[in-house]
């Protein structure tokens, strides 16, 4: 397919976006756009140019034989803090009460444009780590595991609370259900992790901390390492001695069921 | 931020893709980007014209006060054949077969970048009608609605077979269950889906078809309509009288448990 340069760094651009931490050799937009690469590389300056100054990423070009670019998303710090303020501002309406104190979040974690700049922030935070997976548990994380492997351009891994059979053997282990104290079970599939694995925890919201712990025991089962954990939000009314560093970013002050109100701020992520 | 013309093709073509199905005010950009409208109006005729030939989307241009550019995904058939080709390979892996017969996918519905083509690939389906809303059932269709939902720009809401407390006041509905031809709820929470939606239903592999029938009378329960129902894959030994129509990706013919092994071949997306 040939292109103008215009045309092929609308082209260009769209494919880094699509294939973030992936190298990609200048001789393969050279021959499938036709063009020479020096004019490639060309138009790889002027897009990492724009990437920088829009806050979209950073383009890296590796030289050599085996060279080539490769995109890392990334977000500018005042642009994650308007982002983060707005989430704060929705989370912290009042009709998002639910009987026994807790908050309705589904609606913020199921609507795209929300799920790929909290995915971006998330992903930003980690951007410098090697991490081969992104790992949550059913079913409320999905979503947001889902938008930060996106940005990382890595799989991510579903633990259960149940035994499906539709994901053949599984390992289990045990771990303290934060909301009622007892001790419950999580699974997670055993083709669905390799192992030596460094890997990204994300949950919707941290309460206690027991199901993420549960997560980190699941790891050593499956011989891999925990890169680190990041939650939308975190209450921080069950503040507890947490036996895991995380990145926050929403706290949750304090749910008052009898007067509806919700108090709500930045969590630690700029801290 | 005043950029140079190159510079702002890229920036804008980056917005555009993260904001499909969304009018946008040329003025907007040229607000933005410190540039003449005239400008900004001969820079998106570049990116139109890019984006056809690549077969990224369709741009479209609304004139008048409340006009500017609107932006459609979409997928060349040849590229979405080639999809999905090379989706039917995985899927035919002999060690996918688990005891039962069923088969293993949640390593295909884990991986970003199968999962954002398989997206592409269903909104195209539906691109040209109104949706308001993708609608599927925990956990495995999750990620596929997810990825439906970030192409077409809407939001996706969960159906739960188990109630959670945090979902507030749910509607559930009974639905016979196809593995076990026992009769089961599901449920949505009432503040996910607003009223006269027009709803895609998606889910990751389609047997006798109770779960999505159930899914179907949900709708009716929210004052919803159904635009349509897509699969990844479906069951063609299972195949019985459906009493609704729809897209799949794969068709999954046989699967010998003894012999080990899998026939599987394109679903009816290219009837």
């Amino acid at each position: 397919m040939k292109l103008r340069r215009s045309e092929r760094m609308v082209v260009i651009s769209n494919y880094l976006i699509n294939n973030p931490y992936q190298l990609t050799s200048l001789n393969t937009f050279a021959t499938q756009y036709e063009a020479a690469k020096s004019s490639i590389s060309e138009d790889i300056a002027i897009i990492k140019k724009a990437f920088e100054e829009a806050g979209i990423g950073l383009i890296d070009t590796l030289t050599g034989a085996s060279g080539g670019v490769i995109f890392t998303p990334s977000i500018h710090l005042d642009e994650a803090k308007t982002i983060i303020e707005e989430l704060r501002d929705r989370l912290s309406e009042s009709d998002r009460i639910l009987p026994g104190g807790y908050i309705y979040l589904s609606d913020l974690l199921s609507t795209p444009h929300i799920l790929k700049n909290v995915g971006r922030i998330i992903a930003n935070q980690f951007k410098d780590q090697k991490i081969d997976a992104v790992m949550t548990v059913a079913t409320k994380g999905v979503p947001l595991a889902n938008a930060v492997a996106n940005v990382l351009n890595v799989p991510f891994v579903i633990v259960r609370r149940d035994l499906k059979i539709t994901e053949g053997s599984t390992v289990s282990v045990n771990y303290v259900s934060g909301s009622s104290d007892r001790i419950e079970k999580m699974f997670l599939s055993k083709r669905s992790l390799q192992p030596n694995s460094r890997v990204l925890i994300v949950d919707d919201f941290l309460k206690g901390g027991g199901t993420i712990s549960g997560m980190i025991s699941l790891l050593k089962e499956f011989e891999s390492e925990l890169a680190g954990v990041a939650v939308f939000a975190e209450n921080a009314q069950e503040q507890r001695e947490r036996p895991f560093t995380y990145t926050s970013l929403l706290k949750v002050d304090s749910i008052d069921v009898a007067n509806n109100q919700v108090q709500v701020e930045i969590g630690n992520i700029f801290d």
